[in-house]
């Protein structure tokens, strides 16, 4: 699949508005903030993807001839509307936290600085790339958390979402830390390991079960997986196999083993495991499939199942349980004469509310290298914070929306700025890193958050608090409201 | 978004099994049927879509010369098996059931016949396609059954799984029941209608929401949705509506109202409805968005909410609660000496079973026009069940897995074959038919099955039965199964 993402991968109401900001002010500048509200699966993290594709379809995002024709054909927009849409690039700056870094609730992600227009025209595809990546890494790190040593295979392409559902899952499946995908193209695409064994219809297209194993074993004698459950696992397809382990051991082959697609799989994976120790193959894998999540498998790992490996395939790339993220874009500051504004949403609900102004996150760590605690400021008060930062002085954390409640963080090592530039101009500011680093750094990331964190139910809330400045700023705001309404 | 359709969009599981067929017998032939095994979100129906962009696909299906370069990269298959892929093109036949049309589970949706190598690596994406256009199509008629008179607006680019997420079930909610979308790719793709207003940072770019309000009204003075939450709903939003509405009608237009997007649409939708009735506006209308799906709409539609329509996003297009389709591809015949021998999956579990050999399905119809049962049948039978239904014979429907379970069908007044030829060697045997129509013929299958399918809670289980040769071909696969393994 190769696609280039046309400027109409975007909501209709961004365009009437832009028309509407083109006749008004077509130079004048906002910030927007993109963030999430609410842990996925009810976790305690999330694991940031989707930058590397995003700041690729924005270096390329246009309106093509066929496109103008068709906004054209709407009958809704001015020629001057649409001769400014045929010359249109973004050309915003984007700042953004590091793809595979353990992010949390309300501290922004990304920061877009540029025209009211081009920083709102790009809201649709800068949320589905983020909001769904950043969701499939985050429930492929947890599958990947709790398969342990075994190995977590990505099988989904059949049941995703759409075409690029199956795709760009496969990508942030593998930053979340999965070793290999089924999807071929992703496999291309991504520089990811392809795997795969075979299908009942193999087996079923053969006279015997032991014609489809002894025939797919002399193709591939040195990456041998049999399926073993088209017809009865423990009577016929665990017996098969040790008639083919012996042929591929006498040869001198290693890598053979079988794969359980149905059934209960922490019973015959250990019933399995013990026939092929008996026949003297203690060395087979066992791969498990079968709708498999991160509860199964935890399950699965508790009984201690005999199992290698793990195919994950639906439950994975749809985010069974929830299947989106609760990403949103929202204006954090805006120009007016001159001057950017800071800017929030106000709502009755305060958890709803943003945080105003154009703002970075430092995250800081303990001795053992640990996270301790976000903190939201705002790039006015950074030297500030930095001197404090540097003499290792005491930071005050400020709740985000409870007024008299605050926490003093005194024992930190170490703190990092979260939010870099990475796109200047409409154009990326760095290479793009290659997958498998972005998935290292993941795996160092999920090695410095505390296990408690981790856990599936009730998982400990990571703190993200706001500076001193950013929280006096916000209940200003807050408060000059509440006088306006109320004076009304 | 372009898109080609790479062949490399499939499970590399396909290509390890393709390199064995061709080596083994590169002319073999084989049926597959596809199927799906389980009602979506708990209901009593589901919507076929997802065909013609299928057949598009398949048409389009090949290995391009950078997949070539890298499957050969991968060291795992022959030259002789990289030469075939290079020709390789799908010719194989394809019968299916029209989209649009309602469907249960355990009965073919599509029937592919083809050699071997050409019917399996085409599966993931047929599933794919299939599967999650289905999926969206059938969670949009549910959608649009509960809202009633009210339209049904798609908006959830942004929170979909992936670009083609978006795009797709676009078209798949507009086959669903859906009357517009927000998705302006869609809109040019699938010529479905586009709609939207503004955002929150509308309202907020400006100094008040009045002026916010009246700048968007000199723009879109026919087409005029005011977002009514920014600030307070009832005592900001739509009091500034409202004076918006006195200035739009004095000019005689006729189309505003507001959009309500938070809060308890119940509640704020009869008090607003209340406030323009007042004011005498009684015809601005009302439309809600924030996270709806069909039980909510349900709800709100049962207290009487004063909603002219509805804007439904993330929990349409992820379909919430369910978010993948069961749909599998199994091989149902395969050739042996030249002829089609019927084949199955066979497992311990009796509903995981496929039907064997080469099959259509009759769907019958009592004399209001609502659908009564649908009967699988083999070919090879046609001609006998046809001269039954000629003769408005008694039909005997069997149980599919229950060995002496059957009913008799007797007042039927009409039957209809559901699937039918829509490709031929590998091209389409028909043009593809209008969106729209698609849309039309969905509604009119929806009027044609009862309520008591369509409720939510616990809905009436439609029967699919075997036809008696049917029926007695899959129990003597089974009973002959059960007899090899007991003796082996």
């Amino acid at each position: 699949m190769k696609c280039s993402y046309s400027a109409l991968m975007t909501d209709f109401y961004e365009l009437t508005m832009m028309q509407g900001f083109l006749e008004k002010d077509p130079d004048r500048k906002a910030v927007f903030d993109m963030f999430y509200r609410r842990q996925p699966f009810g976790g305690g993290y999330a694991v940031f993807a989707g930058l590397d594709p995003l700041l690729d379809a924005l270096e390329n995002f246009r309106f093509y001839d066929s496109d103008i024709e068709y906004i054209r054909s709407l009958n809704y927009f001015s020629d001057h509307f649409i001769n400014y849409l045929k010359g249109f690039r973004f050309k915003g700056e984007i700042y953004s936290v590091a793809e595979g870094t353990v992010v949390f609730p309300n501290e922004p992600l990304l920061r877009v600085t540029g025209t009211l227009l081009e920083t709102q025209i790009i809201e649709p595809l800068l949320l589905n790339f983020i909001n769904f990546q950043t969701l499939i890494a985050t429930k492929a790190a947890r599958v990947c958390c709790v398969a342990g040593d075994a190995a977590v295979m990505e099988f989904g392409l059949r049941r995703a979402q759409g075409t690029d559902g199956a795709l760009s899952a496969a990508r942030a499946s593998f930053i979340g830390g999965v070793k290999a995908t089924s999807n071929v193209l992703a496999g291309k695409e991504y520089g990811i390991p392809v795997k795969g064994t075979m299908a009942h219809s193999w087996v079923m297209s053969f006279e015997s079960e032991l014609e489809a194993f002894l025939a797919f074993s002399d193709m591939y004698p040195d990456d041998c997986i049999l399926l073993a459950d088209t017809y009865d696992t423990l009577t016929s397809g665990v017996p098969n196999a040790i008639k083919v382990f012996e042929k591929l051991k006498k040869d001198g082959r290693k890598n053979y083993g079988i794969r359980l697609d149905s059934g209960d799989l922490s019973f015959l994976s250990r019933e399995a495991g013990k026939m092929f120790e008996k026949a003297g193959f203690p060395e087979a894998k066992i791969i498990a499939s079968n709708d498999l999540d991160e509860w199964i498998i935890e399950q699965l790992s508790r009984e201690g199942a005999r199992i290698d490996a793990y195919g994950v395939g639906t439950r994975l790339v749809t985010a069974d349980r929830d299947p989106s993220l609760t990403g949103v874009y929202k204006l954090a500051a805006k120009e007016d004469e001159g001057q950017f504004v800071s800017a929030m949403k106000i709502t009755n609900n305060p958890e709803k509310m943003s945080n105003p102004g154009i703002k970075n996150v430092y995250r800081f760590y303990g001795d053992d290298g640990m996270m301790l605690s976000d903190l939201v400021l705002l790039e006015d008060s950074m030297e500030e914070v930095n001197t404090l930062i540097a003499e290792k002085k005491p930071i005050r954390l400020n709740h985000p929306s409870i007024e008299y409640s605050y926490k003093t963080l005194e024992n930190y090592s170490e703190a990092k700025l979260l939010l870099h530039r990475v796109m200047e101009k409409g154009k990326r500011t760095e290479k793009p890193i290659p997958l498998i680093d972005i998935q290292s750094h993941a795996k160092a990331e999920l090695a410095a958050l505390h296990g408690t964190y981790k856990r599936f139910l009730n998982p400990h809330i990571y703190k993200v608090s706001l500076s001193n400045n950013l929280k006096k700023l916000k209940m200003s705001i807050i408060k000059e409201h509440m006088d306006d309404k109320n004076t009304d």
